[in-house]
C-alpha cells in the first residue's frame, strides 16, 4: 500500500487523542509498568513520541525539503525521555504532546507538498538513502506502533492473572 | 500482578473512547484493511468487541456468580462479527459499543463484589476450571489486545511504504 498525504495525516492527528483516552486518568500501575530493564512504559511511549515531534520528524524533513549539504540526519535518541519526561505528570505529557503535534501538522500542511517532493532524499545515519515519502509513511507507522506498544505492555501486568485463559491472550506473552 | 477490580475497570471504561478516537471518522481503507484470510480488520475488532460485551463476559460471570449447576460457558464465536456488524457502519458500531460496555460495567458495579465471589468457579468449554478473578482480568487483557491487534493490522498497510526503517519497526513485520 502506497503512502498517501491525507491518510497519513488522518492517523496523525489522532494519536494524542488516542493517548489521552488510552492513559488519561489511569491509575500509576497502568503508566508506569514496564516489560523490564530498557523498556519502555506507557509513560515512556508518550515520551518517546513527544521526542520524535520535537527532534526527528519534522526537523528530518526539513533537511530533505532543503535539498542542502550534507542532507544526513542527526541521530534520534531512543531513551531521550527518560531525561525530557522527568518530574512531568502524565497530564503534561499528554498536553506536550497533543500541542506538539498540531503544530507539526500545522506546519507540514502549510508546505503543501507537491508530489515531485515526496521522492526527495536525505540521508540516514543508520539506512542509507530514504525518501520523504518512507520518512512520512514511517512517522505514521511509528504512532501505530507505539499504541500497539503501549497496550502490550499493560496487558502483560495480568499475564499470570488471567490464568488459563493466557493460552488465548498472545498478546501476553510476547 | 494480580486483577484488581477498580484498576480492571479503568481500563474497561476507557475501550471505547480510545476506539472512537483511534478510528472514529477515518477514511475507509484503515478501517476494512486486514492481515489476509480469516483475520481481523479494524471494522472487525470493534465488532468481535461488541460479540463479547453480549455473549461473554457478563453472561459468564453471572453464571460463574449464580453458582448453579452446570457453570460451563457457552462456547464463543470468534467470527460472529462478520454476521452481526453487516450493513452497519463503523460510527454504528463505534456508538453500539460505547452504550455495551457502558451497560455491561453498570451491571458488574451494581453487583458489589466482594472479596470471596472472585474466586468463584465456572467450567470454560476448553480450557476447564477458571474463576471469575480470572475471567475479568481476561475482560481486561483482551480489551488492550485487541487495540494492540488494530494498530498493528494498520501499520501493516504501511510495511513497504516505510523503505529501510522496515528493519526498526518490529509491528509491521509481525
Amino acid at each position: 500500500m502506497a503512502f498517501e498525504l491525507s491518510e497519513g495525516i488522518a492517523i496523525l492527528e489522532r494519536t494524542p487523542a488516542t493517548f489521552r483516552a488510552l492513559l488519561g486518568g489511569l491509575p500509576a500501575p497502568w503508566i508506569t509498568c514496564d516489560e523490564g530493564p530498557d523498556t519502555f512504559s506507557p509513560f515512556d511511549n508518550l515520551g518517546h513520541l513527544i521526542h520524535g515531534e520535537r527532534t526527528d520528524w519534522i526537523p528530518r524533513a526539513r533537511i530533505i525539503l532543503a535539498q542542502g549539504a550534507p542532507r544526513r540526519f542527526e541521530p534520534y535518541d531512543r531513551f531521550a525521555q527518560s531525561r525530557e519526561s522527568a518530574g512531568k505528570t502524565l497530564a503534561e505529557l499528554l498536553d506536550e504532546f497533543t500541542a506538539l503535534r498540531a503544530a507539526n501538522l500545522d506546519t507540514m500542511r502549510s508546505w503543501k507538498l507537491a508530489e515531485a517532493q515526496f521522492a526527495l532524499e536525505g540521508e540516514h545515519p543508520a539506512l542509507g538513502t530514504v525518501t520523504l515519502r518512507q520518512l512520512l509513511a514511517t512517522w505514521v507507522a511509528h504512532d501505530l506502533g507505539h499504541i500497539a506498544q503501549t497496550t502490550r505492555v499493560m496487558a502483560k501486568r495480568y499475564r499470570d492473572a488471567v490464568g488459563p485463559w493466557r493460552e488465548y491472550l498472545p498478546i501476553v506473552n510476547r
